[in-house]
């Protein structure tokens, strides 16, 4: 009896292959012997070259390799950090214009636009596109058409910034060490309307969720907008730099290695053998499809992210492990970090981690159970209904040219001893591990069931829940 | 310094005349000589025709007046009472069916569905709908396109109903009284999420927000959407009904009157002379334009209002009066009700009262300052900002067809003694009559400043507000 009306069939089904990659770029991936996890350096040299065909004008300084990958929003990848040789006169013009500090979250989305994750922003949002990303979740774009961006890329100041910015059109950003990072460029102040934009993204404005904490509250009463020149590419210096791809970088890598097809993998939580399973099921059926060289884009989230979700070091050194281990496919596994901020903000957020990926390059998106979810910070539920997120995306706006896996629920198969597919006729032999569940086993020393996840995935965790558990009874020198 | 980037020019403009209508059209338009306040009954005759068109093979039972107004949203105007010879058997049915009780506010939805207002919608929204509106403002069409919908419309049963609604396809709506007015059909029962609800379509949790009170708050934890088929026309026998214009009707109506152009005014409150001069300048530009025929539809809003708002038959004598008194011109004004409920929902509603109107024939929408807005609930400021719901409206998914009309500010120019457009130059010669001053004013039996509105229309208010007070002095008896 549930029937929709009006609804296009959801975008949930088997498209047909876009066309093979050229034979040149069938033996690039033939030829490629880097390490998934540490992809050799991109061809640096192409970037800033300048393609003579009409088809690539408007893509100066950006996508200048052919390829079959789906196309950036907006028909073209937006880079904007400046070429190395503008950097003396860009610090000498930051010196003399009024500066705005940076607070790390705003560092991170300033590397996201910088790359262009949010093609194609220009740089943090003026008004117009503030509220369409608000009201719509999408913005419109010159000719019309409409692109998908559900989370609003803001940068707030207080009175006292608004004061000495004046009515100058540029200000210097600086990092939260100092630092000059970027330059704005024809800055619009208006007002950072607090409540509604929580209620807006999150459907709710109950205390507690983890970003408005971070990044709003105490956040100043302005937005600030305008054209992003950044000085220099955006590094952590972390020891994981090198794991951070642009999304130029990781469609070179596509490229070099051949993909028709790349479908990515959001995560922000260690891999276990049911994700496995299920990546490597995608695979299966993409080849089916016909693809003939499907490649995993496996992109665990770099920005911020709350106290209790396990750190980025520990999951890289999780990842790590896995593709060791061979749960996965290094041929045809690319990890890499996504530098955006977690939002946990459900079906709003699932749809900016599937459009960013579209950026780079993929044209399948793997979408679970309650993406970017979290509880009800005040009340004993989940904030969102669990299948709000798969649906929200595949309807939203903009996002019509990538193609939407729905996550299978795998489980704890205690017969066959292993991690698979759910399977409803025999129910009581699966055996559910809770994200919940797995950091209890974890931080009590206890052992999940064999195959749960590889051993050596596994041992990374309950080092990092050892260590926790060493900090919190040393004693804090006085 | 206020650019903006990545929006198209705001619909904002002058746009080219439509093509003339027909001579028919024009000889219909001068053979017209309904009073405007009560037009004429439309040619019900021609409503169940069959067009041997085969453009307008889709629109049986629709629009079979050949017409150069607007087209309503999906093509075609969806208008759900049944047949007056299905009645017997539709009644015959829902005594076999499970019951839904229709709050009044339901009924004013059920209204609204059945006249095609929020065409294509054939019915109280499921969940795929739901969710679109809620999230993105706007719903696909089966061929891909977008229409507007912003403000939910959804019924909402409690555990009881659901429990006794079972898995059965259809159940029966019956109205407050206990009559049946519907049928819905292929039902689809799911959560009524009630916070995310109210956070995403206001913009805000706080309690005190009117429609919230009045239809959410108290309302069911679960939405059912189906496809309606309602049996006999919505009436309400409040001596208002010949008000009630469908969109056919007023389709007809301006078809009638050869209406080149339909220009619509949305309000809830009373027409001071700065509404008229507004709308008289609005005709005068369309004239410029080269339109030859622009019709205004005056159309207050006649569903739901909060308590302090004036009463829908209080308002309908003043618009009365203002057309009796020659403020707006009988001949090229036509005054109906619009019978949806109100949300104060500002940005998110400004909407749904421009797309309502474009099924209605309405290719022109006059916007005011803080449409759909009001007071923060708890907090001492507006609850929107007052340019929003312009802008908001100007950049929505699924107008790009309607042009939008800036309110220009109207005050009462003491110089010239009468309402006169701002000018800024001479602002200390002007003086703002807020709603609260006039209602104040009216209150007190204070006279506004001549010219502010015309005798007739005052005499309404003063005496609507006199009678208050004489209920407020009367003893209740015991």
């Amino acid at each position: 009896m549930a029937t929709t009306h009006l609804l296009t069939p959801p975008r949930l089904h088997h498209p047909s292959p876009s066309p093979s990659p050229s034979p040149a770029a069938r033996l690039r991936a033939t030829a490629s012997l880097a390490h998934p996890l540490l992809p050799s350096r991109p061809r640096l040299s192409a970037l800033h070259s300048h393609s003579p065909s009409p088809r690539h004008h408007r893509l100066r300084r950006t996508m200048s390799v052919r390829s079959s990958l789906i196309d950036p929003d907006g028909g073209a990848l937006v880079e904007l950090v400046a070429p190395p040789d503008r950097l003396p006169a860009l610090r000498a013009e930051a010196d003399a214009l009024p500066r705005v500090r940076l607070a790390p979250v705003d560092l991170q989305w300033a590397h996201v636009l910088a790359e262009g994750w949010a093609s194609p922003l220009r740089g943090f949002m003026r008004e117009a596109e503030y509220l369409q990303s608000l009201h719509f979740n999408c913005i419109r774009l010159p000719d019309g058409g409409l692109v998908n961006m559900s989370l609003p890329i803001v940068l707030a100041i207080g009175d006292a910034e608004k004061e000495r910015i004046g009515d100058k059109p540029d200000v210097a950003l600086e990092g939260p060490d100092g630092g000059v990072v970027a330059i704005l460029r024809r800055v619009e102040i208006y007002p950072h309307n607090k409540e509604e934009r929580i209620a807006r993204i999150w459907g709710t404005t109950a205390p507690g969720l983890p970003y408005v904490d971070e990044a709003i509250a105490s956040a100043g009463n302005w937005l600030i907008g305008g054209d992003l020149e950044v000085l220099e590419p955006i590094k952590y210096n972390d020891g994981l730099d090198h794991y951070r791809l642009s999304p130029r970088q990781l469609r070179n890598e596509f490229d070099k290695r051949g993909a028709d097809a790349v479908f990515a993998f959001q995560l922000r939580n260690p891999v276990h053998n049911g994700h496995a399973l299920l990546m490597n099921d995608t695979r299966r059926r993409l080849l089916e499809m016909g693809y003939k060289n499907p490649i995993l884009l496996l992109h665990p989230l770099g920005g911020f992210t709350k106290a209790d979700d396990v750190p980025l070091p520990v999951r890289m050194e999780q990842h790590s492990k896995v593709l060791e281990d061979g749960v996965l496919d290094p041929e045809t596994t690319i990890v890499s970090i996504f530098p955006s901020p977690m939002h946990y903000a459900g079906p709003t957020e699932v749809q900016w981690h599937a459009k960013a990926r579209i950026n780079a390059g993929a044209n399948f998106y793997i979408v679970g159970r309650d993406p970017a979810g979290m509880g009800h910070p005040t009340e004993k539920r989940d904030l969102y209904n669990p299948d709000h997120g798969k649906k929200v995306l595949s309807m939203a706006p903009g996002l019509e040219k990538l193609n939407i896996l729905p996550f299978k629920v795998a489980a704890y198969d205690t017969v066959a001893k292993k991690m698979a597919f759910f399977d409803p006729s025999r129910s009581q032999d699966f055996l559910f591990i809770s994200g919940t569940k797995m950091r209890t086993f974890a931080k009590n020393g206890e052992n999940p069931p064999d195959g749960f996840m590889c051993p050596g995935g596994w041992k990374v965790l309950v080092d990092y829940y050892n260590s926790l558990q060493a900090e919190e009874v040393t004693p804090v020198p006085v």
